[in-house]
């Protein structure tokens, strides 16, 4: 029997996609009914329900649920949950009782139907500021509220859609049935989630190590939703993680896999999801690093740690890691975090990732200190590779001084 | 109110010592009682009742809790324990019912009264094949089960003696009630243990340093009590591990500290004992690395770790971080262990003890990538004054080739 930490709220996933002969039938009655165009952020939710990777919900949430969320961050049976799971419309012909297919606003396709249970208006606002902690369209968070249509609509859903991911992504697309048979067949118990949007430096392997050194393994689980302008894209950055695996970690510590979530910037609420969602993919533990899920400065950098402390002691089964700034000291020859370092900064090799990327856009190298040579040339490849792009538009557009 | 774990099997620590007016009257009439000699080993482990790191025995075992802490680990009433905690004699006119006044062996001081609930022999080898698992002489705790009295004396102590810890130790001596007032002072809930009789090179500090991570502070806990030939005696050491803390941990998140037992060399059982005492010094985590309280061969390199796996879930509430060989590895830059580090043997620096007496002996330097360059200055200074006796004693012996 496993071992593994139950799911959310839950003695068994609730994968809310259908399959073989139902999903036809269901594809077919969908291509009837009104559609729902939804945004990024929606597709990545409902890929995620069709995974069970948000179990035990059954669908987009309703006013009141909507409302307890942000206010107390459990839904009306007590369960908990720390951000709104909402579908949004423009529509006015959508109506309460109506069954409407979803469809992915990018690719036209449809991904899921829908019963809608209720149609309500929110106060925008009122999100952003229990959630985000700002209304300020600065953050990207923010937008996506703001940007949402004029109507919430509530709603069982049916899944008719694996987003593509598989396709994509192959094997590094694991959904929370894969991982935890993945982990059980591996006889792993304790699994530490890696949560990243970023190639893996020096500091984030020390993270991940020592994670290695306490659990029974390690799951570095990367975005593989939609991103801010300027990340690295998902391919490169596997690549990059993949080759650090390959050369610093031992064999059956570690798996690298992705998600199909958008990243919503929500900082520490955002923190408590990524730790529900983890435990449905069978984690036991979540790394929480400075100011993780934050953007620019809207939060403080350990607020997604002390939210951990804050929530009711069964919230969640998942425990969290917390970690302080990590870098290279040259007075303790190697890397150290702020716990563990007593020095100065000037024994230490601090980079922003703005310094990070001048470095690499100037074709030099990444300092041995931060990157392992492995990760860096895959950067560095990714780099010169843009900026042959950015040489052929500065051609074309003859702006041969910029 | 403290958030630390509660002592073993009890609400608050059971210190058997008495104090003031009772400590004094006690002491008188203890002059006039027959008088029992203990071993190092019995002093250690009144000293541990007096101060309540035994919490909650009230005594020495009698012959049914003997038996079934051999055979299963646990007393009677069901409190896990993992080795017997018995007192003995040869003397044939102590009888059940007495009053009898225990002295230290060595000194002669009288330490401790107690009343004999019973007299019983035992199945020494019993004792050694349950708890060490050998009945050869060449291990260290078989000699102290072999060399007991003929008789076995069971009843509950008053502790007169502090062992003479504080005053030859002084701060570095500290009692449960003592560590747990230090951790509420400093704010930290969850506090690893290090179980040390040795100086700590960067592979302890690794561990150290991976536990000062994930916990709110680490408690160095050197053996204080009796130790085997060769090993640095606990000034020297706590030295060393004093020059470590100062110069390569960050304050606030460690603390030096002792224990008055002496070693019993009984590998996973002594691991139990050795995470059951530090509950009660209000420890939430206990250090196990590779053969922890092994002696030669006796034990497999993780039957320490294995041990925790098999006692029942409620034995105790602290838990145990495993660690396996830790060494600096050239590939990963750093202190690695068979866990994170994929290279192989040649990249890495792996020294035994041998080989770390035999470089300290011949007054050279330990690498930079086994031993702090501060730590290893006290180890030489050590060398070179024993090397300095010896040359006396060559001198005085005439033993000039040697």
């Amino acid at each position: 029997m496993s071992k593994l930490v139950p799911p959310h709220g839950s003695d068994k996933l609730k994968p809310l996609a259908l399959e073989g002969d139902s999903l036809t039938a269901e594809l077919e009655k969908a291509k009837l009914l009104l559609k729902v165009s939804c945004s990024s952020r929606e597709v990545g939710d409902i890929i995620m329900m069709g995974i069970g990777g948000f179990t035990p919900l059954e669908g987009f949430m309703d006013n009141v649920n909507w409302q307890s969320v942000c206010d107390n961050m459990t839904m009306l049976n007590g369960l908990f949950w720390p951000i709104p799971i909402t579908l949004s419309t423009n529509s006015e012909d959508i109506k309460q009782g109506d069954e409407v297919a979803l469809v992915n606003g990018e690719t036209d396709d449809i991904i899921a139907t829908m019963v809608v249970s209720e149609k309500y208006s929110i106060d925008k606002s009122h999100e952003c500021n229990t959630v985000y902690k700002t209304t300020e369209m600065a953050h990207p968070g923010v937008v996506m509220v703001m940007a949402q249509g004029k109507y919430n609509l509530a709603g069982s859903i049916k899944v008719l859609s694996d987003g593509n991911f598989p396709k994509k992504y192959g094997s590094l697309y694991m959904t929370p049935m894969e991982t935890r048979a993945y982990f059980d067949d591996k006889g792993w118990n304790t699994i530490a989630a890696f949560q990243t949007r970023n190639p893996m430096h020096r500091s984030h392997e020390y993270l991940a190590k020592i994670a290695v050194e306490i659990c029974d393994g390690v799951m570095i689980h990367s975005v593989l939703g939609g991103l801010k302008d300027g990340d690295i894209p998902a391919d490169v950055r596997s690549e990059a993680i993949a080759v650090l695996i390959e050369n610093y970690f031992v064999d059956n510590t570690i798996l690298q896999s992705g998600y199909p979530l958008d990243m919503r910037y929500a900082g520490p609420r955002e923190a408590l999801l990524h730790a529900l969602f983890r435990q449905n993919y069978g984690c036991s533990h979540l790394i929480v690093g400075r100011d993780h899920a934050g953007v620019n400065d809207y939060y403080g950098p350990f607020d997604a740690h002390n939210i951990f402390d804050v929530i009711s002691n069964d919230a969640l089964v998942i425990k969290v890691l917390k970690f302080d700034w990590t870098f290279w000291c040259y007075k303790c020859g190697g890397i150290s975090s702020m716990r563990t370092c007593p020095h100065s900064s000037e024994d230490r090799v601090l980079l922003s990732g703005t310094e990070v990327r001048k470095i690499l856009s100037e074709n030099k190298e990444l300092p041995e200190t931060f990157s392992r040579p492995e990760v860096a040339k895959v950067l560095q490849v990714y780099y010169a590779s843009i900026k042959n792009e950015d040489k052929v538009e500065i051609k074309l557009n003859d702006h041969s001084t910029k």
